[in-house]
């Protein structure tokens, strides 16, 4: 591998990694801005609270550390009522400020993994495709699972802005 | 530019394109699923209707071919109704049918254009970035472009979800 590769490389994994960045500072925009009892109702009528939306952020964010194969993953414990279980469904529901604290601890950590990555790991296959299915399409690998969750960001995003006054 | 860096730079040409193309193909399954009485519907209460949005993405693409600077664009009347201004603002609405034939014409034509791209074009800069900025900040290229575009796509796909029934 020369160096225009590695160039061009460094480059795409800015370009994602840039536009993930943007998805969090927008969650942390709007967390800003809405109380906490703003951030538990529904974003629409009979939709999603915005606290399950974004609880399922953070549990999402932290599976990146074992889907990316980089590490262990800071809570587990968010999976049972933000992933596991849909909203409303009497699950025992952490309280907000931890799940600030968690997402802030989960997105920190993850910055610091990211940082310690050479190029070329990005374009390893992640945990969750197979040897033989990653040879024929390489395009399974760690850097587009950024991509794909970052347009996962972006679509509750746009629902949970619908919890700031018009 | 040697055979790896090509090689680098097609695969990471195909994630972005993958990933926009998947938001328009979600779209097209939500167009596919409710009417068009159900599209006119408000996203949630007082807030955009879907067929806004719709058009919204609509005008978006359209723009891409003037922003990535690859060919004249289809539908400029669209920008007035669903871009320039907000919904229900008592601008002439095209109808929906046009709007969906526009839509499709559209990322038809776009995707003509994309096969025709050689990768290195896609690293090259965008319409919207002085030469000089682009200089210090090569990831203000074309494909970044896509990527913001289809962060975007996802974005208001979230709300538009919300038109169908629980």
């Amino acid at each position: 591998m020369n160096n225009d590769t590695v160039t061009t490389e460094v480059l795409f994994i800015k370009m994602v990694l840039d536009a993930w960045q943007t998805q969090n500072t927008r969650v942390n925009d709007l967390l800003g801005k809405i109380s906490d009892e703003q951030l538990k109702q529904e974003t629409a009528p009979g939709r999603n609270t915005g606290f399950y939306l974004f609880g399922h952020l953070a549990a999402v964010n932290d599976r990146l550390f074992t889907l990316l194969g980089i590490g262990e993953r800071l809570h587990p414990e968010l999976d049972s009522p933000f992933l596991d279980h849909p909203d409303k469904s009497g699950q025992q529901m952490p309280n907000v400020d931890d799940v600030k604290k968690y997402w802030n601890e989960i997105n920190a950590a993850l910055n610091e993994k990211f940082k310690a990555m050479q190029p070329n790991e990005w374009f390893e296959k992640h945990a969750s495709v197979a040897a033989e299915d990653f040879a024929k399409e390489p395009q399974r690998n760690r850097l587009n699972v950024m991509i794909t969750r970052t347009v996962h960001q972006g679509y509750h995003l746009g629902q949970m802005n619908y919890l700031k006054s018009k």
